[in-house]
Protein backbone atom coordinates (compact mmCIF):
# COMPACT_ATOMS: atom_id res chain seq x y z
CA UNK A 1 0.00 0.00 0.00
CA UNK A 2 1.24 3.72 -1.13
CA UNK A 3 1.34 6.32 1.52
CA UNK A 4 0.92 9.59 1.17
CA UNK A 5 3.05 13.06 1.20
CA UNK A 6 1.86 16.50 3.39
CA UNK A 7 3.56 19.57 2.19
CA UNK A 8 2.74 21.38 5.43
CA UNK A 9 3.50 25.07 6.31
CA UNK A 10 4.80 25.24 9.85
CA UNK A 11 4.39 29.24 9.92
CA UNK A 12 6.82 31.89 11.11
CA UNK A 13 8.36 29.79 14.24
CA UNK A 14 6.55 29.55 17.20
CA UNK A 15 4.86 26.31 17.72
CA UNK A 16 1.69 27.93 18.58
CA UNK A 17 1.52 29.44 15.06
CA UNK A 18 1.32 26.04 13.74
CA UNK A 19 -2.45 25.16 12.33
CA UNK A 20 -4.10 22.63 14.08
CA UNK A 21 -4.02 21.06 10.78
CA UNK A 22 -0.69 21.12 10.77
CA UNK A 23 -0.21 20.13 14.04
CA UNK A 24 -2.46 16.59 13.51
CA UNK A 25 -0.31 15.89 10.26
CA UNK A 26 2.99 15.77 11.99
CA UNK A 27 1.60 13.96 14.91
CA UNK A 28 0.44 11.15 12.50
CA UNK A 29 4.10 10.91 10.25
CA UNK A 30 5.92 8.17 10.14
CA UNK A 31 8.90 10.46 8.32
CA UNK A 32 9.76 14.45 8.45
CA UNK A 33 11.66 15.83 6.03
CA UNK A 34 12.04 19.22 7.61
CA UNK A 35 14.01 22.48 7.11
CA UNK A 36 16.91 23.69 8.98
CA UNK A 37 14.66 26.65 10.65
CA UNK A 38 11.96 24.21 11.93
CA UNK A 39 12.52 24.59 15.88
CA UNK A 40 12.56 21.73 18.02
CA UNK A 41 9.83 22.60 19.74
CA UNK A 42 7.51 21.77 16.84
CA UNK A 43 9.98 18.68 15.80
CA UNK A 44 8.95 17.77 19.17
CA UNK A 45 5.19 17.20 17.92
CA UNK A 46 6.33 13.97 16.22
CA UNK A 47 5.99 10.33 17.22
CA UNK A 48 8.60 8.78 19.22
CA UNK A 49 9.47 6.56 16.33
CA UNK A 50 9.07 9.22 13.63
CA UNK A 51 12.03 9.13 11.24
CA UNK A 52 13.11 12.87 11.37
CA UNK A 53 15.31 13.96 8.24
CA UNK A 54 17.12 17.68 8.04
CA UNK A 55 16.91 18.48 4.54
CA UNK A 56 18.36 22.26 5.31
CA UNK A 57 21.66 23.45 5.91
CA UNK A 58 23.74 22.21 8.53
CA UNK A 59 26.66 22.98 10.49
CA UNK A 60 29.46 22.27 7.98
CA UNK A 61 27.04 20.33 5.51
CA UNK A 62 25.25 21.13 2.47
CA UNK A 63 21.49 21.25 2.33
CA UNK A 64 20.49 18.38 0.32
CA UNK A 65 19.34 19.12 -3.57
CA UNK A 66 15.93 19.54 -4.50
CA UNK A 67 16.07 16.67 -6.62
CA UNK A 68 17.29 14.65 -3.17
CA UNK A 69 14.57 15.91 -1.64
CA UNK A 70 12.28 14.89 -3.95
CA UNK A 71 13.44 11.24 -4.19
CA UNK A 72 13.71 11.16 -0.56
CA UNK A 73 9.72 12.27 -0.34
CA UNK A 74 8.75 9.62 -2.90
CA UNK A 75 11.36 6.76 -1.61
CA UNK A 76 9.42 6.96 1.55
CA UNK A 77 5.97 7.74 0.63
CA UNK A 78 6.39 4.29 -1.81
CA UNK A 79 7.03 2.43 1.18
CA UNK A 80 3.88 2.88 2.19
CA UNK A 81 5.23 5.53 4.98
CA UNK A 82 2.76 8.71 6.23
CA UNK A 83 5.76 11.42 4.82
CA UNK A 84 5.30 15.21 6.12
CA UNK A 85 7.75 17.63 4.59
CA UNK A 86 7.59 20.39 6.43
CA UNK A 87 8.50 24.08 5.27
CA UNK A 88 8.99 27.50 7.64
CA UNK A 89 5.34 29.78 6.53
CA UNK A 90 3.38 28.37 4.22
CA UNK A 91 4.27 26.11 1.14
CA UNK A 92 2.89 27.85 -1.78
CA UNK A 93 4.96 31.14 -1.15
CA UNK A 94 9.07 31.32 -1.40
CA UNK A 95 8.64 27.46 -0.51
CA UNK A 96 9.90 25.39 -3.77
CA UNK A 97 6.59 23.63 -3.63
CA UNK A 98 5.90 23.62 -7.34
CA UNK A 99 8.85 21.33 -8.00
CA UNK A 100 7.66 18.66 -5.09
CA UNK A 101 4.37 18.71 -6.40
CA UNK A 102 5.65 18.34 -9.96
CA UNK A 103 7.77 15.34 -9.01
CA UNK A 104 5.32 13.82 -7.15
CA UNK A 105 2.80 13.84 -9.37
CA UNK A 106 4.95 12.43 -12.17
CA UNK A 107 5.33 9.93 -9.80
CA UNK A 108 1.53 9.34 -9.42
CA UNK A 109 2.10 9.90 -5.42
CA UNK A 110 -0.91 10.95 -3.44
CA UNK A 111 -0.09 14.44 -1.62
CA UNK A 112 -1.76 17.08 -0.04
CA UNK A 113 -0.62 20.91 0.90
CA UNK A 114 -1.24 22.13 4.37
CA UNK A 115 -1.53 25.91 4.33
CA UNK A 116 0.28 28.32 6.86
CA UNK A 117 0.93 31.43 7.82
CA UNK A 118 3.88 33.32 5.99
CA UNK A 119 5.74 35.71 7.12
CA UNK A 120 4.86 38.89 6.04
CA UNK A 121 1.37 37.92 7.62
CA UNK A 122 3.65 36.79 10.56
CA UNK A 123 6.12 40.02 10.66
CA UNK A 124 3.08 42.54 10.16
CA UNK A 125 1.28 40.81 12.99
CA UNK A 126 4.21 41.54 14.88
CA UNK A 127 4.58 45.07 13.76
CA UNK A 128 0.89 45.43 15.26
CA UNK A 129 0.55 47.32 11.07
CA UNK A 130 -1.91 46.24 8.20
CA UNK A 131 -0.37 44.85 4.81
CA UNK A 132 -3.15 46.92 3.12
CA UNK A 133 -4.83 49.29 3.77
CA UNK A 134 -7.79 51.20 2.07
CA UNK A 135 -6.43 54.93 2.15
CA UNK A 136 -2.43 53.99 1.29
CA UNK A 137 -1.75 50.53 0.32
CA UNK A 138 -5.06 48.81 -2.21
CA UNK A 139 -2.59 45.61 -3.15
CA UNK A 140 0.83 44.09 -1.90
CA UNK A 141 3.40 42.36 -3.79
CA UNK A 142 5.56 39.68 -1.78
CA UNK A 143 8.85 39.50 -3.86
CA UNK A 144 12.06 38.14 -3.37
CA UNK A 145 15.48 39.92 -3.18
CA UNK A 146 17.52 37.56 -4.71
CA UNK A 147 16.62 38.16 -8.71
CA UNK A 148 17.47 41.27 -9.43
CA UNK A 149 21.49 41.00 -10.93
CA UNK A 150 20.69 37.63 -12.91
CA UNK A 151 17.75 39.00 -14.44
CA UNK A 152 16.07 42.32 -14.42
CA UNK A 153 12.74 41.63 -15.37
CA UNK A 154 12.36 39.57 -12.41
CA UNK A 155 13.75 42.69 -9.76
CA UNK A 156 11.61 43.30 -7.11
CA UNK A 157 11.92 46.80 -7.49
CA UNK A 158 9.69 46.16 -10.51
CA UNK A 159 7.03 45.70 -8.24
CA UNK A 160 7.33 49.47 -6.92
CA UNK A 161 4.45 51.45 -7.38
CA UNK A 162 2.60 54.27 -4.73
CA UNK A 163 -0.52 52.37 -2.84
CA UNK A 164 1.11 48.76 -3.21
CA UNK A 165 3.22 47.93 -0.11
CA UNK A 166 6.37 45.41 -0.99
CA UNK A 167 7.27 42.92 1.37
CA UNK A 168 10.94 41.56 0.48
CA UNK A 169 11.41 37.96 1.76
CA UNK A 170 15.23 37.07 2.47
CA UNK A 171 15.77 40.80 2.04
CA UNK A 172 19.30 39.37 2.59
CA UNK A 173 22.23 42.58 4.29
CA UNK A 174 22.60 44.82 1.24
CA UNK A 175 20.32 47.38 2.06
CA UNK A 176 22.32 50.08 0.27
CA UNK A 177 21.63 47.83 -2.79
CA UNK A 178 17.76 47.39 -2.14
CA UNK A 179 16.60 51.30 -1.47
CA UNK A 180 18.91 52.36 -4.45
CA UNK A 181 16.67 50.10 -6.48
CA UNK A 182 13.63 51.07 -5.31
CA UNK A 183 14.80 54.53 -5.32
CA UNK A 184 15.94 53.70 -9.37
CA UNK A 185 12.26 52.47 -9.87
CA UNK A 186 10.58 55.71 -8.72
CA UNK A 187 9.72 55.48 -4.92
CA UNK A 188 10.67 58.14 -2.67
CA UNK A 189 13.55 57.80 0.14
CA UNK A 190 11.38 59.10 2.54
CA UNK A 191 9.09 55.97 1.99
CA UNK A 192 8.93 54.37 5.52
CA UNK A 193 9.81 50.98 6.32
CA UNK A 194 10.22 48.19 8.53
CA UNK A 195 12.34 45.15 9.41
CA UNK A 196 10.97 42.16 11.28
CA UNK A 197 14.00 39.86 12.30
CA UNK A 198 13.89 36.89 14.18
CA UNK A 199 10.18 36.48 13.08
CA UNK A 200 8.31 34.52 16.17
CA UNK A 201 10.67 34.25 18.31
CA UNK A 202 11.91 35.44 21.27
CA UNK A 203 14.83 37.33 19.46
CA UNK A 204 12.17 38.44 17.17
CA UNK A 205 13.28 42.46 17.18
CA UNK A 206 10.87 45.20 14.91
CA UNK A 207 12.92 48.48 13.52
CA UNK A 208 11.47 51.04 11.90
CA UNK A 209 13.37 53.10 9.44
CA UNK A 210 12.80 54.78 6.31
CA UNK A 211 14.47 54.22 2.68
CA UNK A 212 17.12 56.75 2.89
CA UNK A 213 18.19 55.46 6.66
CA UNK A 214 17.94 52.14 5.26
CA UNK A 215 20.84 52.23 2.80
CA UNK A 216 22.72 52.89 5.71
CA UNK A 217 21.57 50.63 8.57
CA UNK A 218 23.52 48.07 10.12
CA UNK A 219 22.47 44.12 9.25
CA UNK A 220 20.01 42.74 11.42
CA UNK A 221 19.75 39.05 12.10
CA UNK A 222 18.54 36.71 9.65
CA UNK A 223 15.66 35.17 8.76
CA UNK A 224 13.83 38.57 8.32
CA UNK A 225 11.16 40.24 5.85
CA UNK A 226 11.40 44.27 5.07
CA UNK A 227 7.87 45.48 4.82
CA UNK A 228 8.31 49.17 2.69
CA UNK A 229 5.19 51.53 2.04
CA UNK A 230 3.35 53.87 3.59
CA UNK A 231 2.11 51.17 5.87
CA UNK A 232 4.92 50.65 7.18
CA UNK A 233 5.29 54.12 8.91
CA UNK A 234 5.87 53.74 12.37
CA UNK A 235 2.76 54.06 14.74
CA UNK A 236 2.43 56.47 17.10
CA UNK A 237 3.97 59.01 15.23
CA UNK A 238 2.19 61.98 14.54
CA UNK A 239 2.05 61.30 10.72
CA UNK A 240 0.86 57.43 11.34
CA UNK A 241 -2.03 59.16 13.42
CA UNK A 242 -2.88 61.37 10.36
CA UNK A 243 -2.47 58.25 7.99
CA UNK A 244 -4.72 56.53 9.51
CA UNK A 245 -7.44 58.38 9.63
CA UNK A 246 -6.96 60.82 6.26
CA UNK A 247 -7.18 59.84 2.57
CA UNK A 248 -4.10 59.94 0.49
CA UNK A 249 -5.32 63.19 -1.61
CA UNK A 250 -5.72 64.57 2.33
CA UNK A 251 -2.27 63.54 3.24
CA UNK A 252 -0.65 65.49 0.10
CA UNK A 253 -2.15 68.55 1.51
CA UNK A 254 -1.17 68.09 5.27
CA UNK A 255 2.35 67.55 3.87
CA UNK A 256 2.30 70.44 1.94
CA UNK A 257 1.27 72.17 4.65
CA UNK A 258 4.16 70.89 7.13
CA UNK A 259 6.83 71.91 4.77
CA UNK A 260 5.69 75.23 4.95
CA UNK A 261 5.44 75.24 8.90
CA UNK A 262 8.54 73.96 8.68
CA UNK A 263 10.08 76.95 6.65
CA UNK A 264 8.47 79.46 8.67
CA UNK A 265 9.61 78.52 11.92
CA UNK A 266 13.11 77.85 10.70
CA UNK B 1 -8.33 47.36 34.98
CA UNK B 2 -8.71 47.70 31.59
CA UNK B 3 -8.78 44.53 29.43
CA UNK B 4 -7.09 44.05 25.76
CA UNK B 5 -8.21 43.81 21.97
CA UNK B 6 -7.10 40.12 19.79
CA UNK B 7 -7.29 40.86 16.34
CA UNK B 8 -7.20 37.28 15.09
CA UNK B 9 -7.46 35.96 12.00
CA UNK B 10 -9.59 32.74 11.71
CA UNK B 11 -7.78 31.55 8.39
CA UNK B 12 -10.02 30.42 5.65
CA UNK B 13 -13.03 29.10 7.22
CA UNK B 14 -12.27 25.76 8.18
CA UNK B 15 -11.79 25.06 11.87
CA UNK B 16 -8.55 22.88 11.76
CA UNK B 17 -6.98 26.15 9.68
CA UNK B 18 -6.83 28.06 12.80
CA UNK B 19 -4.01 28.50 14.76
CA UNK B 20 -2.97 27.21 18.00
CA UNK B 21 -2.51 30.50 19.35
CA UNK B 22 -5.93 31.81 17.83
CA UNK B 23 -7.80 28.91 19.46
CA UNK B 24 -6.40 29.87 22.75
CA UNK B 25 -7.15 33.47 22.55
CA UNK B 26 -10.77 32.24 20.88
CA UNK B 27 -11.00 30.02 23.97
CA UNK B 28 -9.80 32.58 26.75
CA UNK B 29 -12.29 35.88 25.17
CA UNK B 30 -15.06 36.98 27.25
CA UNK B 31 -16.46 39.00 24.23
CA UNK B 32 -15.83 37.65 20.30
CA UNK B 33 -16.66 40.68 17.68
CA UNK B 34 -17.06 38.38 14.57
CA UNK B 35 -17.46 38.48 10.79
CA UNK B 36 -20.23 36.99 9.13
CA UNK B 37 -18.18 34.83 7.10
CA UNK B 38 -16.79 33.01 10.66
CA UNK B 39 -18.23 29.47 11.01
CA UNK B 40 -20.28 28.17 13.71
CA UNK B 41 -17.43 25.09 14.56
CA UNK B 42 -15.12 27.97 14.87
CA UNK B 43 -17.83 30.04 17.43
CA UNK B 44 -18.07 27.04 19.77
CA UNK B 45 -14.40 27.08 20.92
CA UNK B 46 -16.01 30.77 23.06
CA UNK B 47 -16.19 29.84 26.71
CA UNK B 48 -20.30 29.56 27.45
CA UNK B 49 -20.55 32.81 28.76
CA UNK B 50 -18.81 34.71 26.31
CA UNK B 51 -20.37 37.48 24.19
CA UNK B 52 -20.84 36.59 20.71
CA UNK B 53 -21.62 39.77 18.45
CA UNK B 54 -22.22 39.39 14.85
CA UNK B 55 -20.71 42.81 13.63
CA UNK B 56 -20.86 41.42 9.86
CA UNK B 57 -24.11 41.62 7.49
CA UNK B 58 -26.94 39.40 8.80
CA UNK B 59 -30.36 38.22 7.00
CA UNK B 60 -31.99 41.16 6.73
CA UNK B 61 -29.76 43.01 8.70
CA UNK B 62 -26.66 45.34 7.46
CA UNK B 63 -23.39 44.90 9.22
CA UNK B 64 -22.15 47.59 11.53
CA UNK B 65 -20.10 50.81 10.37
CA UNK B 66 -16.54 50.37 10.85
CA UNK B 67 -16.83 53.15 13.36
CA UNK B 68 -19.48 51.32 15.44
CA UNK B 69 -17.11 48.36 15.94
CA UNK B 70 -14.16 50.41 16.72
CA UNK B 71 -16.38 51.98 19.27
CA UNK B 72 -17.46 48.59 20.73
CA UNK B 73 -14.06 46.75 20.74
CA UNK B 74 -12.47 49.91 23.50
CA UNK B 75 -15.83 49.73 24.80
CA UNK B 76 -15.46 46.62 25.94
CA UNK B 77 -11.92 46.44 26.84
CA UNK B 78 -12.28 49.45 28.69
CA UNK B 79 -14.74 47.38 30.55
CA UNK B 80 -12.09 45.23 31.79
CA UNK B 81 -12.87 42.48 28.90
CA UNK B 82 -10.97 40.00 26.78
CA UNK B 83 -12.30 41.18 23.23
CA UNK B 84 -11.32 39.02 20.23
CA UNK B 85 -12.21 40.78 16.86
CA UNK B 86 -12.26 37.86 15.02
CA UNK B 87 -11.97 38.13 11.26
CA UNK B 88 -11.75 35.49 7.86
CA UNK B 89 -7.94 35.45 6.69
CA UNK B 90 -4.87 36.68 7.64
CA UNK B 91 -6.21 40.51 9.89
CA UNK B 92 -3.17 42.11 7.85
CA UNK B 93 -4.68 41.16 4.13
CA UNK B 94 -7.81 42.72 2.99
CA UNK B 95 -9.07 42.54 6.50
CA UNK B 96 -9.32 45.78 7.84
CA UNK B 97 -6.89 46.10 10.61
CA UNK B 98 -5.76 49.35 9.93
CA UNK B 99 -8.59 51.54 10.62
CA UNK B 100 -9.11 49.39 14.10
CA UNK B 101 -5.37 49.50 15.31
CA UNK B 102 -5.62 53.10 14.82
CA UNK B 103 -8.40 53.63 17.00
CA UNK B 104 -7.19 51.45 19.43
CA UNK B 105 -4.06 52.99 19.65
CA UNK B 106 -6.33 56.50 20.02
CA UNK B 107 -7.53 54.89 22.86
CA UNK B 108 -4.51 54.17 24.67
CA UNK B 109 -5.92 50.36 24.59
CA UNK B 110 -3.26 47.31 24.58
CA UNK B 111 -4.09 44.97 21.50
CA UNK B 112 -2.17 42.37 19.79
CA UNK B 113 -2.74 41.17 16.30
CA UNK B 114 -2.49 36.86 15.67
CA UNK B 115 -2.05 36.10 12.25
CA UNK B 116 -3.55 33.97 10.10
CA UNK B 117 -3.78 31.97 6.91
CA UNK B 118 -4.83 34.24 4.39
CA UNK B 119 -6.99 33.14 1.70
CA UNK B 120 -4.86 33.38 -1.17
CA UNK B 121 -2.89 30.80 0.53
CA UNK B 122 -5.49 28.34 1.38
CA UNK B 123 -6.65 28.17 -2.36
CA UNK B 124 -3.57 27.15 -3.53
CA UNK B 125 -3.21 24.39 -1.61
CA UNK B 126 -6.29 23.60 -2.19
CA UNK B 127 -5.97 23.64 -5.93
CA UNK B 128 -2.27 21.44 -5.11
CA UNK B 129 -0.27 24.86 -6.93
CA UNK B 130 2.42 27.23 -5.70
CA UNK B 131 1.93 31.19 -5.70
CA UNK B 132 5.54 31.69 -6.68
CA UNK B 133 7.54 29.27 -8.93
CA UNK B 134 11.14 29.74 -9.45
CA UNK B 135 10.74 29.02 -13.46
CA UNK B 136 7.13 31.50 -14.26
CA UNK B 137 6.66 33.54 -10.49
CA UNK B 138 9.18 35.19 -8.67
CA UNK B 139 6.41 37.60 -7.38
CA UNK B 140 2.67 37.35 -6.33
CA UNK B 141 0.27 39.97 -5.85
CA UNK B 142 -2.52 40.38 -3.81
CA UNK B 143 -5.55 42.65 -4.91
CA UNK B 144 -9.06 43.15 -4.95
CA UNK B 145 -11.29 43.62 -8.28
CA UNK B 146 -13.39 46.63 -6.10
CA UNK B 147 -11.38 49.95 -7.25
CA UNK B 148 -10.79 50.01 -10.69
CA UNK B 149 -13.86 52.06 -11.95
CA UNK B 150 -13.41 54.79 -8.89
CA UNK B 151 -9.52 54.73 -9.62
CA UNK B 152 -7.30 53.50 -12.01
CA UNK B 153 -4.34 53.73 -10.38
CA UNK B 154 -5.59 50.87 -7.86
CA UNK B 155 -6.73 48.94 -10.72
CA UNK B 156 -5.52 45.47 -10.26
CA UNK B 157 -4.76 45.15 -13.56
CA UNK B 158 -1.85 47.52 -13.03
CA UNK B 159 -0.39 44.61 -10.85
CA UNK B 160 -0.18 42.20 -14.61
CA UNK B 161 3.34 41.68 -15.70
CA UNK B 162 4.85 38.66 -17.08
CA UNK B 163 6.66 36.80 -13.69
CA UNK B 164 3.60 37.63 -11.10
CA UNK B 165 0.97 35.97 -10.20
CA UNK B 166 -2.20 37.84 -9.30
CA UNK B 167 -4.33 36.86 -6.89
CA UNK B 168 -7.82 38.60 -6.52
CA UNK B 169 -9.87 38.26 -3.17
CA UNK B 170 -13.39 39.31 -3.65
CA UNK B 171 -13.42 39.45 -7.44
CA UNK B 172 -17.01 39.15 -7.80
CA UNK B 173 -18.91 37.89 -11.17
CA UNK B 174 -18.01 40.06 -13.50
CA UNK B 175 -15.17 38.11 -15.44
CA UNK B 176 -15.99 39.60 -18.50
CA UNK B 177 -14.64 43.40 -17.01
CA UNK B 178 -11.77 41.26 -15.15
CA UNK B 179 -10.56 39.43 -18.44
CA UNK B 180 -10.74 42.64 -19.89
CA UNK B 181 -8.77 44.73 -17.86
CA UNK B 182 -6.40 42.40 -17.74
CA UNK B 183 -5.87 42.10 -21.01
CA UNK B 184 -6.04 45.81 -22.01
CA UNK B 185 -3.09 45.63 -19.51
CA UNK B 186 -1.04 43.41 -21.28
CA UNK B 187 -1.91 39.61 -20.45
CA UNK B 188 -2.41 37.03 -22.81
CA UNK B 189 -6.19 36.00 -23.03
CA UNK B 190 -4.61 32.42 -23.03
CA UNK B 191 -3.33 32.85 -19.37
CA UNK B 192 -4.30 30.13 -16.83
CA UNK B 193 -6.51 31.00 -14.07
CA UNK B 194 -8.11 29.02 -11.64
CA UNK B 195 -10.83 29.98 -9.20
CA UNK B 196 -11.37 28.62 -5.95
CA UNK B 197 -14.95 29.24 -4.45
CA UNK B 198 -16.42 28.58 -0.78
CA UNK B 199 -12.54 27.89 0.46
CA UNK B 200 -11.68 25.58 3.10
CA UNK B 201 -15.31 24.18 3.31
CA UNK B 202 -17.23 20.88 2.58
CA UNK B 203 -18.73 22.63 -0.73
CA UNK B 204 -15.22 24.22 -1.22
CA UNK B 205 -15.04 23.96 -5.77
CA UNK B 206 -11.70 24.45 -7.87
CA UNK B 207 -12.53 25.68 -11.39
CA UNK B 208 -9.57 25.46 -13.35
CA UNK B 209 -9.80 27.83 -16.96
CA UNK B 210 -7.90 30.41 -18.49
CA UNK B 211 -8.44 34.17 -19.21
CA UNK B 212 -10.38 33.88 -22.85
CA UNK B 213 -12.92 31.20 -21.01
CA UNK B 214 -13.26 33.12 -17.78
CA UNK B 215 -14.81 36.29 -19.51
CA UNK B 216 -18.33 34.14 -20.64
CA UNK B 217 -17.82 31.48 -17.50
CA UNK B 218 -20.55 31.36 -15.49
CA UNK B 219 -20.36 32.63 -12.13
CA UNK B 220 -19.20 30.84 -9.26
CA UNK B 221 -20.56 30.61 -5.74
CA UNK B 222 -18.65 33.23 -3.23
CA UNK B 223 -16.72 33.64 -1.03
CA UNK B 224 -14.07 32.81 -3.90
CA UNK B 225 -10.83 34.05 -4.74
CA UNK B 226 -9.17 34.25 -8.51
CA UNK B 227 -5.23 33.01 -9.10
CA UNK B 228 -4.33 34.31 -12.34
CA UNK B 229 -0.91 33.36 -14.26
CA UNK B 230 1.54 30.82 -14.91
CA UNK B 231 1.41 28.83 -11.76
CA UNK B 232 -2.50 28.68 -12.20
CA UNK B 233 -2.23 26.02 -15.11
CA UNK B 234 -3.82 22.83 -14.36
CA UNK B 235 -1.51 20.73 -13.17
CA UNK B 236 -1.61 17.02 -14.86
CA UNK B 237 -1.78 18.60 -18.61
CA UNK B 238 1.10 17.71 -20.81
CA UNK B 239 1.79 21.47 -20.70
CA UNK B 240 2.09 22.52 -16.92
CA UNK B 241 4.19 19.41 -17.04
CA UNK B 242 6.80 20.90 -18.85
CA UNK B 243 6.13 23.91 -17.25
CA UNK B 244 7.26 22.37 -14.18
CA UNK B 245 10.34 21.21 -15.44
CA UNK B 246 11.72 23.74 -17.84
CA UNK B 247 13.20 27.37 -17.74
CA UNK B 248 10.78 30.39 -19.02
CA UNK B 249 12.87 30.39 -21.72
CA UNK B 250 12.63 26.80 -22.53
CA UNK B 251 9.09 27.36 -22.33
CA UNK B 252 8.93 29.89 -24.85
CA UNK B 253 10.77 27.42 -27.39
CA UNK B 254 8.05 24.72 -26.76
CA UNK B 255 5.44 26.85 -27.73
CA UNK B 256 6.67 27.96 -30.94
CA UNK B 257 7.54 24.09 -31.61
CA UNK B 258 4.33 23.25 -30.57
CA UNK B 259 2.61 25.94 -32.35
CA UNK B 260 4.15 24.58 -35.74
CA UNK B 261 3.50 21.46 -35.17
CA UNK B 262 -0.50 21.88 -35.40
CA UNK B 263 -0.58 24.16 -38.19
CA UNK B 264 1.47 20.92 -40.20
CA UNK B 265 -1.35 18.82 -38.85
CA UNK B 266 -4.29 20.89 -39.35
Amino acid sequence: MSGKVFLVGAGPGSVDLLTLRAARVIENADVILYDALIGTDILQLAKPNARLINVGKRCGKKALSQEDINDMLIYWARSGDVVVRLKGGDPGIFGRAAEETSALRASNMDFEIIPGVTAACSAAAAAGISLTDRNVASQVVFATAHHSEENSDRSFASAARDGRTIVLYMPGHNYERIAGELHRAGISLQTPCVIVSKIATTDQQVTWTDLHSLASHAALPSPSVLIIGEVARRPGSQAADYIANWSAVAQQDFWAHHEEDRKITA
